[in-house]
C-alpha cells in the first residue's frame, strides 16, 4: 500500500491527468472511470480495474468502502488521495471520490456475439463525447445486441463518454470498427442496414426494423457518409418544427424505440 | 454608439457576467442569447433585442453584419467589445463574437393559442439546462403546440438552456406555470395528460395520442410528482437493457416521436 498521495504535482497527478487526452490514453492502453455509479458498472462487467484511487474525506453514501473492496479483490491496487490531489485529477466540478484505472478493453467486430434476431446501433464519426455516451445509453435501455463505434472521431474511453453512458459503456457490447469493415460485416449476416439522413423519403417508422436491423446514424455536424448512404436503405425522421434537426443522440434514441415498438408488436423481444 | 469596450472591469461587463446567475436574471427581468444561429433565432421569432454586444475579431462567417443591422433595425443598440471583454461576458469556449441582450418574454398558459388537436409537452423541475434546452429542441421537431415549463428548477432563460435549445427556446411555443395551474388548464380544455415514469404497466406505444394530448416528464432526479401521477393516465417507456434509466430528455422524444407516428398513421398532421 502507497502512502496518501497529498501532492498535486505527485507524478502520479501528473500522469492520470494526461490522460485526458486521447493520445496520452490511445498511447498508454489505459483509461480512467471516475464516480460510483460508472466504477460499479465497470466492476459488475467484469473488467479488471488495476487501480483505484480514492479520497474518503469526498465520499457520498456508505457503499464505497463495498465496491473498493471488490475491486480489490478483482486485482486492484488501491491508492488513497488527499482531496487536493484528487481534485486535480477528477474530470468533475463535484468529484465522488472514486476513479479507477483500467486497460482500454478490446472492441473487435468480431468479438460480438449477437441473438438470432439482432438490433443494432451503428454511429459513424460522433465528435461529442456527451453524444457517444448519451448514445451508449440509450442503446442499452433499448435492449440493443451492440453498439458499432464506426470511424470514432471521440473515442469511447474519453471520460465523458464514461461519464455520459453512466458506465453503459461497460454493459452494452461495443466494436469500433472502421465504416467499411463494419458494412461487409453486416453484410456478410444478413443484417439489413437502415441509414439515417434527412434526405430519406421514407419516415423511420415505415421501415420494417422486424428482421435483423442495424440503424445507422451519422455526425452531429455532417450526418453519415457516403459510404453509409449507398450501403444502407434510407430512413429519415419526420419533423414537423421549425428548425427541423434533432441531436444526433436523439435521432438514434428515436429510431431505436421505434424498432422496440415494433419488435414488441410483432411478438418479438428486442435482442432475441 | 459607445466607444468599444476593451476592458474586463468595465461595469457593462460586470453586470452582462452577473447574468449567468437565476437571482440577477429573475430581478433584472433581461437575459443573454449567445451565438449566432441563437440570436438569429430570437430576431426571426420577432423577439425585441434590446443591446447587441458585437466582437468582429471572433466572427465565424459572414453574416454576422447582416443579422446585426436586423437586430439593430428591430431597435436594438450595437456595443462594440473588445476580444478579452467579450471573452469575459460568452459562456462559451470558442465564442462567436455575437451576444443579445433581451427582456424577459411572458410565458403564461393563457399566452398560448392551441390547434384543434393539440401536442403539448410537460416537463416539471427539470434540473440540467442541457437538458431542459434539448427538450424545448425536440418537441420543435416533433411539432408540439406548446411546451408547459412546471415548477422550473432551472429557468428556460439560462443561457446553457437558449444554447441546447439552439435557439429553439424562441421558436417553440412557451409556457411557464405552477404543477396545480397546468393540470387545471390541460383538464379544463379536455386535453388528455399521460405521465411518464418507470412505475406505470401501460407502455407508451400502447397509450392513444391521436386525440388532444400532453405528455409530462418528470425531473432527472425524481421523476414526476404525486400531483402529475395522481392526474394523468401512466405510461412507461419500455427498456430491455440492464440499466433501466433514460435520460429524461430522451424519454421526452421517444415519447413524443411516438405520437408524431400515430397521428400520422391516423392522417392526422401533428399539431393539427
Amino acid at each position: 500500500m502507497h502512502e496518501p498521495i497529498t501532492s498535486v504535482t505527485n507524478p502520479l497527478v501528473k500522469r492520470l491527468v494526461k490522460l485526458r487526452n486521447r493520445r496520452e490514453r490511445d498511447e498508454s492502453g489505459v483509461f480512467l472511470i471516475e464516480g460510483f455509479r460508472e466504477l460499479t458498472r465497470a466492476v459488475d462487467s467484469g473488467l479488471v480495474v488495476r487501480e483505484v484511487y480514492v479520497c474518503p474525506d469526498l465520499f457520498l453514501g456508505d457503499h464505497e468502502d463495498a465496491l473498493i473492496e471488490r475491486a480489490v479483490a478483482g486485482g486492484a491496487e488501491r491508492v488513497v488521495f488527499g482531496s487536493s490531489a484528487f481534485r486535480k485529477v477528477s474530470y468533475r466540478d463535484r468529484p465522488e471520490g472514486l476513479i479507477g484505472l483500467a486497460d482500454q478493453f478490446p472492441a473487435s467486430l468480431d468479438g460480438l456475439s449477437l441473438s438470432a434476431n439482432p438490433l443494432i446501433l451503428v454511429v459513424e464519426s460522433i465528435e461529442k463525447p456527451g453524444n457517444l455516451g448519451t448514445m451508449l445509453r440509450t442503446a442499452d435501455a433499448a435492449g440493443v445486441d451492440a453498439v458499432i463505434v464506426c470511424e470514432p472521431t471521440t473515442d469511447p474511453f474519453n471520460p465523458n463518454v464514461v461519464r455520459a453512458s453512466l458506465g453503459c459503456l461497460f454493459l452494452v457490447p461495443l466494436a469500433i470498427s472502421s465504416t467499411p469493415e463494419a458494412i461487409d460485416w453486416l453484410a456478410e449476416r444478413g443484417i439489413r442496414t437502415f441509414s439515417a439522413t434527412p434526405a430519406a423519403v421514407l419516415p423511420h417508422w415505415r421501415a420494417d426494423f422486424r428482421g435483423p436491423s442495424a440503424i445507422a446514424i451519422g455526425s452531429e455536424q455532417y450526418g453519415l457518409t457516403e459510404t453509409w448512404l449507398q450501403n444502407g436503405e434510407l430512413i429519415r425522421i419526420p419533423m414537423g418544427g421549425q428548425v427541423d434537426s434533432l441531436n444526433a443522440a436523439m435521432a438514434a434514441g428515436v429510431a431505436l424505440f421505434e424498432a422496440v415498438r415494433q419488435r414488441s408488436a410483432a411478438g418479438l423481444d428486442p435482442g432475441t
